[in-house]
């Protein structure tokens, strides 16, 4: 890394600055774009790894488009942190991720730069191609449209379905393929096979970005001849052979493998095909983690590594001795510790292997773990297929991501009412990631769902017994939420039994007030009722386990006894436990007030996960507060 | 068409009867099929040219391979009437899609020779790839799996996502690809122009093809000299280039194409690569509505023609002279008619046209109008698209496939609240296309999430009123469900009004009960009012217009002045306008008896929409019954 004395990226402020540099300062942007985010995200945690793979690339694409009036769709957006350095973010940097401060993905609310929201995978070709639809119906023909997708993301099928059609519309889509070789983890599936021969070639592309830097070398391509790579493509093409890639296969112009961190050419490439009518697409190869040697070699590890030492670059991993264990190893060791038991059981990730800890069993049992890609709804589907013969699919996602596989769910494994366990990981809100993360729904689709069993545990030794209970027998469609982050038992590794299905518990007895909870935050309303009952309230509590089918026992227990029932849930209040609850009280004629404490109706942004219960009143404070006072 | 004095059919019960037929016998197999369905389905509608276009390759399959221990896994299932019919279902199949008889697509509880549940397009690879993985996992590996994918279906993202991890574990996958150039309407998309290409491409694949055939002639591919094909394949790419294809680049072992309709061919190519390890793909080309002649030239009208006269060809069209029109028609001439005026609207539909009636639209308005074929994910996506740039996308998918874009839908729509009018049509109960394409959930997923405005029209009026108020201004993210079939009002070409948002409306007053609707059956409940008063009861009567945002006004006064309350709508009763009133109710500290009318948590088959309200207990004669019984 550089360190140069003249420090320009002090010096831009909005992306028109970057254009008034000379073409021949931009290396030594990119080397203080790089050295900024490795000291700012040393000790302020984000998305690292991406975030510096894409320094070149967007540094060449600010400078050769005329944003924001030209729109840059990023998929995702791990890699956006330069992008929202370059667009008058920087000094707000710090704040990045935290609540009230700026997101860690774009967003249009937060930037005019930020064309489009980013989050979950693959939607960038599709929504970036109606923009450039548009721009094309409106006369907009100097407007430039550019889809900026990962190499992980484009697998997607959204993302496929993008490019099948991006050909059939006038458009000018320019989509730019970073291609890094990973995912989150190391990337899965045949087109990311595809990817690699391409890029190594020897035949075909390798010879002919040589033989384009030897004409530009001899000036034989200069910025006035627009068009001009098209036809040294198809001369190439015609001296080389017929082979046809996946892109042209689908009517879309493809120019690469170019060096992504080679900022000069790309600039020069970007400037002679920007104005070529029709889709094209730029494949770049870039090094994840560049520029910051640990992080080069091990991507996985520094995709988001939290702090480090700057100069040692040893991650500063916060003590967890004497801590709960995350519910995410709990688990990844009890799926190991089943499927050492019962070898009918299979895992499947899509492209969360180490998020969701399923490595576990990967690493003892790897051909009955799959990971399958960005790709949920392929998950589902042949979760459902593995199903259908026997096996007995453990289908891990994250519940944001889950409502990809909506449809798969009810379709393909519901409605035949197949024995497949769903784990939804991240249920509830989960905190920095923000608004396209939180696992707010999933209480309320998958109850709407006939056949659905729906269930969440209060601590690890639930999701132990959950987990064993869901493998046990043919209950068929079986899923199981739990939140990021850790439970609240050091001591976690019980035996597992069997639950009986649909049977809640009661936690203590009361007389005022029936609290009613479903999964972890029972932990918060225990605490609230304990503060409570020292005001001198008497509380009873109840852990309902599941949600569907749900405990009418105890809910004509309550409704019996209580006039005054508080739901507590980590989810969306338009569709989850409160609801449950007043359906049954309605349908057996109790009158209870019923109040419903749980993620309010509306989009919640990024924060720590403390200060979002506070936004959303379910923090412990205000369900105590809602048990002492008069209603 | 043949028409032979022995009548093989009759002879054969189950596919081990075909099997011992003398492959000459074979076509005669296929005539008689053909004949037995055209007859059929000329009394007893069905989808037609599909399962004409797939006779040939049916009796293939289940002659070559071990049905039901080998497993036929259809996509859609528009295609698989003849393996209904081979497959013992011959004297079942005048109760095709009718209430208690024999569903219109395979489905695994009516027989075991169905493998897996088919309805929704594109899942065939997917489910298919489970099942041979597990056979793998099982040691079995005899057992052979064949999914059966039209040329349409394979353009959808979860198609894709399964092609893409096809080679990725061991299995010895079959993929019929089963290329008609047509979705219910014209294909479109390049994947569609590239199969298009691969199919006419003189070079390399029709003389792989000739060249096959000539050995055959020669005796040179004989039923012992298995995997000779695949040398043979590699030979012959050597000697005529190396053009890839998309298939092959993702590592799927690519055969054809074939024709469709030569049944003897077929048999022996699926017997020479049946035993080959690894994912492959066989690419036969059919003619939709093959074999009678009027089918042949106008496949969309022929998808599924209801009754027809045989020897003219002519359809039997029910006279509709002075019955109200389809809410499909008002929801197209009404399209257009808005867009004459505001040209900013644009009109998106994931290859139903045709059905949705936007062809009115597209006539007139090519380039405002986009049919992206099946791919429901990009279409809402793409709309977020179209929105963020200022135009006024109208996206029409039926209720039960927007399931498949429920993501995009929050992630790509909502979160921003772009100015989206999604028009979910086939809300509701469905009738004979049964368990899979009811839209009974969409009032459930939809209401989950913030933002959202949902709206359904109780008559053609309204609907017209909808739209407009929709267009009218920046409405943000908009819902308009309405169902399939016809409206009541013969005189529907009112002139066009804005309504308030979130405003219902009350048709007539009563004292004993209120009755709350949504939607179309609202009429029903209407008349089932009238009943309940003839026999002296008392019933006000809401017409909510809108789930979200919900009247408030209204729900005070039925709050205030009702001790019960009906609701009725055509959706699940976990979570639409039920809940949305006991929500209400119980925030508001009412305390009304309420009674919930609506579709019961649980799958419901096929018959007529009159025979399904009356098991769902949603028809004319259980409201009255519940309006006047005492609770």
């Amino acid at each position: 890394m550089n360190s140069k004395k003249n420090d320009i990226l002090s010096t831009l402020h909005i992306p028109a600055d970057l254009r008034k540099l000379n073409i021949s300062q931009l290396p030594q942007v990119c080397d203080e774009l790089r050295k900024f985010i490795i000291e700012e995200l040393s000790h302020n945690p984000g998305h690292f790894a991406s975030s510096l793979g894409a320094i070149e690339l967007t540094v060449a694409l600010h400078y050769v488009f005329n944003t924001p009036y030209d729109r840059i769709v990023w998929d995702v957006g791990h890699q956006a942190y330069s992008h929202k350095i370059l667009t008058g973010r920087k000094d707000l940097f710090s704040t990045n991720r935290k609540f009230k401060g700026i997101s860690g993905f774009p967003n249009p609310k937060e930037s005019e730069y930020d064309a489009f929201i980013a989050g979950h995978a693959s939607n960038s070709i599709s929504a970036a191609l109606g923009m450039a639809v548009a721009a094309n119906l409106k006369h907009e023909n100097d407007q430039k449209v550019i889809a900026v997708i990962g190499d992980a993301s484009i697998s997607g099928g959204l993302a496929f379905e993008g490019l099948n059609n991006a050909a059939i519309n006038p458009n000018n889509l320019l989509i730019i393929l970073n291609d890094n070789d990973m995912a989150i983890d190391h990337n899965v599936g045949a087109l990311n096979e595809y990817l690699i021969k391409l890029t190594t070639s020897p035949r075909y592309n390798r010879l002919r970005y040589k033989v384009y830097l030897a004409l530009r070398r001899l000036n034989l391509v200069t910025e006035e001849s627009k068009g001009f790579i098209l036809r040294f493509n198809n001369s190439l093409k015609a001296l080389i052979g017929r082979r046809q890639n996946i892109f042209e296969g689908l009517n879309i112009r493809y120019f690469g493998p170019l060096d992504g961190h080679d900022v000069g050419t790309m600039v020069r490439v970007l400037n002679d095909i920007k104005d070529m009518t029709g889709p094209k697409l730029l494949h770049l190869r870039t090094v994840k983690g560049k520029g910051y040697a640990p992080a080069e070699k091990a991507a996985t590890e520094w995709h988001a590594p939290g702090k480090f030492n700057i100069e040692t670059g040893e991650r500063i991993i916060p003590n967890s001795n004497n801590l709960p264990p995350l519910f995410q190893d709990v688990f990844g060791l009890t799926l190991l510790e089943l499927a050492e038991k019962n070898e009918k059981i299979v895992g499947i990730t899509p492209a969360m292997p180490t998020g969701c800890s399923m490595t576990y069993m990967m690493n003892k049992y790897p051909h009955r773990t799959f990971d399958v890609g960005i790709a949920e709804e392929h998950a589902v589907t042949f979760s459902g297929g593995l199903a259908k013969e026997g096996l007995i699919p453990f289908c891990n996602i994250y519940s944001t991501f889950m409502q990809r596989a909506f449809d798969e769910v009810i379709h393909d494994v519901a409605i035949q009412n197949l024995h497949v366990i769903f784990c939804l990981d991240r249920a509830g809100l989960v905190g920095e990631d923000g608004v396209t993360h939180h696992g707010a729904f999933d209480l309320s689709y998958m109850r709407c769902i006939p056949n659905m069993t729906i269930a969440s545990p209060m601590n690890e030794h639930y999701l132990r017994h959950l987990m064993y209970t869901a493998q046990a027998e043919d209950t068929g469609v079986f899923t199981i939420r739990y939140p990021r982050g850790r439970g609240v038992l050091t001591d976690w590794k019980c035996t597992p039994k069997l639950l009986e299905i649909g049977k809640g518990r009661k936690l203590k007895d009361g007389n005022d007030i029936a609290l009613i909870s479903i999964g972890p935050i029972g932990n918060i309303a225990a605490k609230a009722i304990e503060k409570a009952e020292e005001a001198g309230a008497s509380i009873a509590h109840y852990d309902m386990i599941f949600l569907k089918p749900i405990d009418e026992g105890i809910l004509h227990e309550i409704g019996r006894k209580f006039k005054r029932i508080v739901t507590v849930e980590d989810g969306s209040i338009k569709g989850g436990l409160g609801i449950a609850v007043l359906e049954f009280m309605s349908d057996n004629n109790y009158t209870p007030r019923i109040k419903r404490i749980g993620i309010p109706d509306q989009f919640i942004e990024h924060g720590t996960i403390a200060e979002l219960y506070k936004l959303c009143k379910m923090d412990e404070e205000n369900i105590r507060n809602i048990l002492v006072s008069e209603w």
